[in-house]
This record gives C-alpha cells, structure tokens and sequence, in this order.
C-alpha cells in the first residue's frame, strides 16, 4: 500500500490505523515467516475460542476471542519518518492482523504528518 | 467528553491519554454490551488475581494484575480527524478500561494535532 | 535519555518508538520496585517459553515469546505535553521493557512534535 504514497516529508510520523475491532495493527519480525505462524498459534492460545463464560457468541466462536486479541495488539501504530525514510529497524515490518476465521477486506486510514 | 470539545480541524490526529497505570485506553466494539462483560472476564482470566508468584500486593490482590492488563492494552490511542469528523469504524468507539475493584475518577488528556 | 533534550514545547507530544522486536515501550507504575519483578514474572507466565507448538525457535527458546510479548505491549508511546512539560501522571514512567534474556544494546527514535 505504501508504493502509492508520494515522497514521505524530510521528518514526521507516519500514523496507520484500522477502522475495525477484530483485526489490528502492529510492528513485528519481518524475516522469517515462521514467525507469523507463531504469533497466530501464540494468541489462539492465549485467547482461546469457547471459553465456558463468553455471553458475545452470535457472531461465532472466533469473534469475542478476536475482538481481545485486537485489544490487546492495538489498532494503530505510529512510526518515526527520518531523512525522507520509515525509521523502522532492521527486522521490522507493519502487520495487519486479521483476527476473524473468515473475514472480508478491511479498511485502514493513513496520516503523515511532519 | 468529547462534546465539549470545539470544532475537529478538517484533517489531524486526536490521542487521548490516560494518567494512570491501573486503567487503559482503547477502542473496541461500541454495539453489543455484552462485549464489555466478555472483555472484563476474558482478561480477569488471562490476568488473574492470586498468582502465587506476585511481589507487589501491599495495595491489594487487583492491583498488579491491574498494571499489568493496563500495559496490554495501552495509555493511548490516537484517531484519524478525516473532513472535520473522528474517523472511526462503524462499530468503533473509545473505551475507558478499569482494571481496579475499587477506583476513584480517572484522568484523561486529550490532544488535537493537525 | 530525557536529560539530553533540549526544552519541550509549550504543547505537544513525545513519541518514543523502539527499532526493535522483541523488546517493547510502555508506560507503567514507577514508584515500586516489586512492579518491575512481577511485570516481568507476570508476562512470563502468559507467554512461556517452550510451547510446543513453536516453529520459530532457532534464535532460542526465549526469541518467538519475545516477538509476541513485544506486540502485545507495542512499539511506541505518545505523551501529552503541556506548559513544557511532559502531562505524565503522578506514578507513570517509560519502561523499555527487554524481553530476550541476553540482548545487546536497544535503539530508540524520540520525535517530538508540536
């Protein structure tokens, strides 16, 4: 998405948000894509589907589980623009984190500001 | 409290901050109360209170738990201001999280950049 | 690190944001030691080492537990500040919080915007 920006201001911010509460935003390790795998099983894990107690069940089991995860993780993330560039270390990258089993696109708004 | 407020600017950036470390800031799913009785459970199950392990109880088995589920989730959240309006989702809105048993009022900063 | 700032705006707010993926930047009670310990016991517990479902473990057992806490606490924190001075509550501090058990040194970009 990033390749239909014009030119990033010499210095700033750069704000992603997400206008959705069962997906997220966030910075992680861009490499090897095990880790993706990992941070899907990690969170299932932690915020498992059918907890005993759960009331918010009409829209599936995957829901509420992913409306905490999405709490949890944030929904937006704010990177540094220094020297015309991202300042993102060397091992990161921005992820959308989709949280639903079986979700439509999603919608996000950027804002640079400097 | 966010009637009070003037006029959004046309384009900007609002971030709200909470000046606690036992409370949060975060958006979620603003429709069905029920989310808000799963969202306490959920993390009261995650973090529970009497972990065998904790340190600091002087000021009650809630409050470490308390800190903790605040750095979860956040003291912040900043949201796109696009034509003049909050550019939330439509389920989006901006939770207050509580995480003590028993707490006085909170206070909260907003800032509008633009 | 603060120290060697120059002075803050009027009005504004600091960003602190790590290039990092598995350590984090929060805002947390700054005031007790025993917070530090449990915050730590606490996040291990949530997210131990050793899960056996992990496929990224060849940077150790404590790199994929490291990614995941980090994106559970964030990469950065926005703080308000007003009269020159950053609006931080009265027990709040910045953690950078090291989430690998043998790291070397971290980088941090600090923006502030006004």
């Amino acid at each position: 998405m990033l390749d239909q920006l014009d030119q990033f201001p010499e210095q700033g911010i750069l704000h992603v948000f997400i206008k959705h509460t069962s997906a997220a935003i966030c910075i992680n390790e861009n490499a090897d894509p095990s880790v993706l795998v990992d941070f899907e099983s990690i969170f299932n894990h932690i915020v498992p589907e059918q907890l005993p107690f759960l009331k918010h069940t009409v829209e599936g089991p995957d829901d509420m589980p992913a409306h905490i995860k999405a709490a949890m993780i944030g929904s937006s993330v704010s990177i540094p623009i220094v020297n015309g560039q991202l300042d993102l270390g060397v091992w990161q990258g921005i992820y959308l984190c989709e949280f639903r089993n079986h979700a439509s696109s999603r919608r996000i708004t950027i804002t640079i500001y400097s």
